[in-house]
């Protein structure tokens, strides 16, 4: 069981309302494989979904049941009150609740009067009722209930006596968690913490905080709760929710953890922040926020000449926390605004000690310049960036193939099929090859047929695996002609890099970066051209 | 001249700051691009890069002064204190400043003491007289002086009296805001508010705020200052800026505006916000956050069967604020959790009236369902999604041409050059019609032989141009098998429609997307199939 004290709680919607995001569509095992990361991560409750509501989230409970082996978080499950005019035990949606065999079930209430009126069409008595009454079942049927106060805020500024008669309700009956819901996120940090405090003096309930970031506040608005006294924060990994978003998990653990200095995850995780919000977007299907706080690969990143030379001196006095922490990293970015101490220290992050040869450096800084001119990126793509430093310290460029020229046929046919088939011909130790390769598009033909052609030299290459292709159209809007820019990861099963090509057209930027990458594996295999 | 009163000031730093942002790289035709909104928009102070430091910055102010007619805003130009041991009238720097022709100069102050010794090396004292010798000196060159302290919070909490110390070297010495910046980023609200009032308490100097968004927090570091008593806000356009980036300017304009309910832009410009926000990641070649608050297309879109059922009794019930007011729209999303109040919504935006017909608004979320499982998306395909509610309505699709094949051939010759070719087959008005484009890719020269095919029949074609092209691999780590979706942004020079297209290879999908996007053209441009 969980190491986690109660006194605290970090609950997770991801699984319902972060599903709630424009572009985000996860499956039955997408939802098992995120709740295994929150769970590694270390928060104490995950909410999973809507058991009887849809079919998916049914199913979720049910394979949950046998499929997760839960080490610090408990499941919820998430339903509305009893229908108006009804009984708790009759209510089919509850029972489905029950049966979800979740611990514990979170049960959204209306607060705000209008809303009991146009959205929910009963009478402000009847509401209230249907809370005890929801409440008081779930308990004897032993689940542990926390309410969602939907439209809290609002419902308080419109009339606050009837939003605290539901937040005492909701006391009285059992719940043992009363959580204050922005749901429109409308709200500023002030107000959130005038309203919390108000709300706690006068119900004495313990209360949580559910803050959407409509206003861009919703961090700060889930940290001002925390301040005026709530003990139980409702977040999303990365931020993921309707319209512009939930509060963010990761900046919240992250301020409670480093700012605040209240240890709300078991030991040791805090540093398994960044890899568990990218492997949370890859499972989504959405590429990470590379500006997202703490976990960005941008959010310890430095390119101003100006700093640089300051973090030559000392890396604190740029950076607000030890990137370690969370399990990110510093990174000097080379771009055509770097200096030569961008250089060097890219260099020496790569290993290779440019401090001593000044011209050496310098020319490594005219050659960056020149190719971002023409479109290349190396801030995204470190591994064509160490191809090119090689190619200035060795004094010539690695080489374990030349090539001649390439052409990719894709075509689909009067019957419907489709046909994709590249050849190159190109020189490898002192051998002139062409081979022909077939593939799912032009580029997976074109990759088919390097390999084809160079193999049998470089056996190595069998290991390499692009798993992931990007496709970026520059603009010509400033008369510089469009271009194409791809970048292309790559792993060998242990580590993973970038590289990138830019050309007027896809196959042919795709080529420079497919050329890159698997020549950078080959060096990192160790071998020599 | 500005109509803006002096008694607060929005201050943009997009073009210095901003740029710092990772993958943002400006010429000086961007910046004066960028100058324009900003001034449309409405800010008080635009902060156009430091002259002197890099010849690009230089340039900008020596064409700004020539061709940029700011309406409301006004220019300024960024550098540091003298350097120490020599005096303001010999630093060249400045002099640099005074030459730029700006008429206020930001300048940056160290206020952290171990950065004075560190970074600056040189004693405390020294430093605050080189913040009075350059204020001095800038004001007796009739310039306007704001200081922007360094890392003051940090430096604050770790030696008080010394950062009090600077803000009054700066005040006494005639700079008309001191602006306390959290450079590193690591503050949260609650922190800024206190600071802010006991520096404000104990200076009476005018103060502002700029903050960076490490914690996730800046809008609201920026906002809590404010409550706290400055009256001047530094924000970029977008939140662009260093590692996770700058207070958004949007959101807390937004906020300023319509939560705290203060005039801050000239009357009528809060509506221009959403264009402006967008027209300026276009000039920075950024793809706009989808998720912005206030601005992204995410920001007031509505996915969840719920909401929506209860939107189509008052939409207030579920936005924080009107979207007009910042020029935003609300919209209903598309997506396989769509029930039938879902997709009758957005049927009624786009002037389909399915209210009356259950069965057909059922066939209609069959079909998005099975589509998007397939690895469609509607959210980001308007067009598309209009022409697959048309052929349920219609019982037919609307088609102005059928495919027959099609085949694209791409080269690189042993010389180096390159070709894209493109053949396609195709039927139309009863013709059997073969063509072959060029072009300088496969999907450009795919598209000059449709052009080619069937523009004797549809002139109205020559009208279109494709004004975005993005690809995503659908990654198969499900199972699914790997698959490519292409996202085709279309224009007739009025109004603009995104079309999507899926398939094994990039040429296929593109393919899908374009038939789309012309096909929704001809129906747009009133033609009948």
């Amino acid at each position: 069981m969980s190491s986690l004290s109660d006194e605290f709680h970090v609950f997770d919607t991801t699984l319902r309302d972060g599903a709630q995001r424009e572009g985000i569509n996860l499956t039955v095992a997408d939802k098992l494989a995120i709740a295994r990361y929150l769970d590694e991560f270390g928060v104490g409750f995950i909410e999973g979904g809507w058991p009887g509501a849809n079919p998916r989230d049914t199913e979720f409970f049910a394979r949950a049941a046998t499929e997760l082996k839960l080490e610090n978080a408990q499941l919820v499950a998430f339903g509305a009150t009893r229908r108006a005019g009804g009984t708790a035990e009759d209510d089919a949606q509850l029972r489905a609740l029950v049966a979800s065999g979740a611990p514990v079930v979170t049960l959204v209430a209306k607060s705000h009067d209008r809303h009991v009126d146009l959205a929910l069409r009963t009478t402000l008595d009847e509401n209230l009722a249907m809370v005890r009454d929801s409440v008081a079942y779930l308990r004897a049927q032993g689940k542990r209930v926390f309410i969602d106060c939907e439209h809290f805020f609002d419902g308080y500024k419109a009339n606050r006596t009837y939003a605290l008669s539901v937040v005492r309700a909701a006391h009285e009956a059992g719940a043992d968690v009363v959580v204050l819901c922005d749901t429109n996120g409308g709200m500023l940090p002030g107000g959130v913490r005038e309203i919390v405090a108000d709300v706690l003096a006068e119900t004495g309930a313990r209360l949580g905080i559910h803050a959407q970031d409509d206003t861009g506040c919703a961090v700060a608005n889930t940290l001002a709760a925390v301040d005026a006294g709530a003990t139980h924060v409702q977040c999303t990994a990365n931020g993921y929710g309707e319209r512009v978003g939930n509060a963010n998990l990761f900046p919240v653990v992250g301020a409670l953890e480093l700012k605040h200095d209240r240890r709300v995850l078991p030991e040791g995780r805090l540093a398994e922040m960044t890899r568990i919000s990218h492997a949370i977007s890859e499972v989504v299907n959405l590429t990470p926020s590379t500006h997202q706080p703490y976990v960005g690969v941008s959010a310890f990143a430095h390119k101003a000449g100006l700093h640089a030379s300051a973090i030559k001196v000392d890396p604190d006095l740029y950076q607000h926390t030890d990137p370690a922490l969370v399990g990110n990293t510093m990174r000097m970015l080379v771009s055509d605004m770097a200096g030569r101490a961008s250089v060097e220290l890219k260099g020496r992050e790569l290993g290779y000690d440019l401090s001593t040869d000044r011209e050496l450096a310098g020319r490594v800084v005219d050659r960056v310049k020149e190719k971002e001119l023409a479109g290349y990126t190396f801030e995204a793509a470190d591994a064509s960036f160490e191809l090119l430093l090689r190619a200035e310290v060795q004094g010539a460029q690695d080489r374990f193939f030349t090539l001649e020229s390439w052409r990719a046929i894709a075509e689909q046919r009067a019957d419907g099929s489709t046909a994709n088939e590249a050849t190159v011909k190109l020189w490898a130790k002192g051998e002139r090859l062409v081979a022909t390769g077939e593939g799912n598009g032009p580029v997976d033909a074109l990759d088919a047929a390097l390999r084809a052609a160079v193999g049998r030299f470089y056996p190595q290459l069998a290991k390499l695996e692009l798993t992931d292709y990007k496709v970026r159209i520059l603009e010509g809007q400033h008369g510089t002609g469009s271009k194409t820019r791809v970048l292309i990861e790559t792993t060998d099963g242990e580590s993973t890099w970038s590289t990138v090509g830019v050309a007027e057209n896809v196959i042919g930027a795709s080529w420079q970066a497919l050329d890159d990458a698997y020549t950078f594996g080959l060096v990192r295999a160790g071998l020599n051209p």
